[in-house]
């Protein structure tokens, strides 16, 4: 069988050094929820006045902890906050015990790190359907709440994931006229990824002083611009999560900065490719690029029928230049497109057009564009102004080896 | 890499023997499209008096056969009919040429067999883009109208294979009140298999007698509940065809026989159920059951959902029990779920209800059920009377193989 590469080939070089974040602390620790040998549990403590915003996954049978934390964003704002992690389990599909579950962690954080219960916001990743083992997680709060670190937020990072190849973080600072604002964030997720939302854990922080209603409003928006916008292979989990946590303690306001949400945007997306630089299985990283669309939701439609294709995937698997697949997938995706006014590029080359190969193309220069790890596949409809973009991997026999065996 | 089996696992132990159906003769020879040493053009010859009905898909790229044959689908009767089909190239996007194409081969065929021209429906299926070379097809019209065989059926279904890892048939004879009724039926198809309509080419015969209208209605009414029921992996072919054609030379008119309509049901599902077993890469037939949906309509998203579900279909392949993922896929469906009152079984045995693990359920139990070669996993939403069924293979390092490589 296919042999699975320790780390993804499509991961960046290293960890990236993260900004501290002013009000933020994190804590680890092995809990052994499922694995043995590495950690499993992260807790983050938030100053008060801390904001929280968050999004989660639409799935009808979304997880008791996500259903605890929905509804829980945008309450009273009151003392500090905390967030619990934990991999191996994702205590989805477990009856009421899952409430009860929930309920017990949040009670134990909320004790453990004085802050309200109506502030703690959980997360469960992992095998869906097998009780949590809640009581492994509570027992290791002394250790966690004795060891917090503002400066480790790669440990945290390290301890959310699962068949993850690598730790995912992104960050940066910025100098606003009324100071320094630093955002850092991390994230987990590589496969049963797919929009609405990727299937995965995010946690974003900032120092940054903005209201919740504001701040959830600009992370709705970006949300819809990348996390959204990104698949590994259309499954969508019970678990999604994505909070972002402003503690103002910069003193900055950036409720009407667009620098702010701009870096917020690059930083959102820097994750959301790395999920997918992470796809199970991955050797490529895709960019579908769909222009000229009768509207932005049929440019949607395509560029998602070609990013979810297992034809369009396994061809790109195969380095071929298959422009026929894209072809079948603006046909079969059921929004409008016309043969013989629709181009297709791979990179810069044009591959076909007026409802055949273009004159220019050649099979050796296609051929020679899809050994790049990096592809880009554009189609321009040649109908409207719609437009779409969405990143995806190719779909290979790692793919396979990785979900054909994940519980054992 | 994953070795591809000379014939699917999930392969019939022999093409069955199909009765003659009066007024049909077959011919097949090798022209050389794409593939060498062996048959790629089949040419069928129908009685005068034949009605033809037809299904195709519905992509918005189909091939320039597609639409020359719906155009032609419920028009004048008058004379013979002929349908000519060819493997190795798709004739799909080839722009202006693959009209002309059609063009150049309905009129061969018409002088070769003595029928109008409006009465010659053709196929094309293989590679997408690439110009069909028609003259190699109309070359051997000459061998093809002289060695016509009214008992050659199988030769004709392997002829217009592909991918395929076995010729596909299917027929029946059943005495009516007023005589003895044929049918016989070919198909092809094994990757790029998704419902309206799964890719593939089929041709059902009979010697019933049945005005078009009739036909064309109870072969749409039963595409409903077979073909379109059946999904490889969720692509759509751009020359999916269907042709349903009478004879009329039994003499027996069927146009509101019940007995005929249900035995026409059977070999279509049959023929339905073939084109899953070839699915590329295959080694599990699966079959998802929805019942208690809100609506038919939200048990066919739900039904759809799992059995395009890349991480359940993984797990089939992996033969593990892993209902958390048909948990998952309808979740994200979409349509209207309650985690509390849905529930799911492997085959007879209740694997979860009341949003978790059934109490009666052993992990050693669903491992054990999973090693059968077909499985039908069905849920029960407790919602409401909706139903739906279709039928799907798993995903196997096979499918990565086939389709990495396909056009080298």
């Amino acid at each position: 069988m296919a042999e699975i590469p320790a780390t993804s080939p499509l991961a960046p070089a290293a960890f990236p050094d993260l900004p501290e974040i002013a009000g933020v602390s994190f804590a680890t620790a092995q809990a052994g929820v499922k694995y043995a040998g590495r950690t499993d549990v992260m807790l983050a403590q938030l100053a008060q006045g801390t904001s929280v915003a968050g999004v989660f996954t639409k799935s009808a049978t979304r997880s008791a902890s996500v259903l605890d934390c929905q509804s829980k964003i945008g309450g009273a704002a009151d003392g500090g906050a905390a967030i619990l992690v934990n991999s191996g389990n994702a205590n989805a599909f477990t009856g009421e015990a899952g409430f009860d579950s929930v309920a017990r962690l949040v009670t134990r954080v909320a004790t453990a790190c004085s802050v309200p219960e109506h502030r703690v916001f959980t997360a469960s990743t992992g095998v869906i359907g097998e009780p949590l083992p809640d009581a492994k997680i509570t027992d290791k709060l002394g250790e966690l709440t004795s060891s917090f670190d503002p400066m480790d937020i790669r440990s945290a990072a390290e301890a959310i994931m699962t068949t993850d190849t690598y730790a995912k973080g992104a960050g940066t600072s910025l100098d606003l006229p009324d100071g320094r604002v630093c955002i850092a964030g991390i994230a987990k997720g590589s496969g049963m990824i797919a929009p609405d939302m990727a299937t995965m854990l995010v946690y974003i922080f900032t120092d940054a002083k903005c209201d919740q209603g504001s701040l959830q409003k600009q992370l709705t928006q970006l949300t819809d611009l990348t996390f959204n916008c990104i698949t590994v292979d259309s499954d969508t989990s019970t678990s999604d999560s994505l909070l972002l946590a402003a503690t103002g303690q910069s003193g900055v306001d950036v409720t009407n900065s667009e620098a702010f949400k701009s870096a917020l945007h690059q930083i959102m997306l820097d994750l959301a490719h790395q999920v997918v630089r992470d796809g199970e299985g991955a050797t490529k990283f895709v960019e579908v690029k769909v222009t000229g669309a009768a509207t932005d939701s049929d440019a949607r439609t395509h560029a998602n029928a070609i990013a979810n294709s297992p034809l369009v995937k396994t061809a790109i698997a195969g380095e071929d230049p298959n422009w026929g697949r894209v072809v079948m997938a603006i046909g079969k995706s059921g929004a409008a497109a016309n043969r013989d006014t629709l181009s297709i590029y791979f990179g810069d080359i044009l591959v076909a057009e007026h409802g055949w190969v273009a004159q220019t193309y050649t099979e050796a220069a296609g051929a020679e564009y899809m050994k790049q790890q990096d592809l880009c596949i554009s189609v321009d409809l040649g109908l409207g102004t719609g437009t779409a973009t969405m990143w995806t991997c190719d779909l290979t026999h790692g793919y396979i080896s990785i979900n054909a065996d994940y519980r054992s």
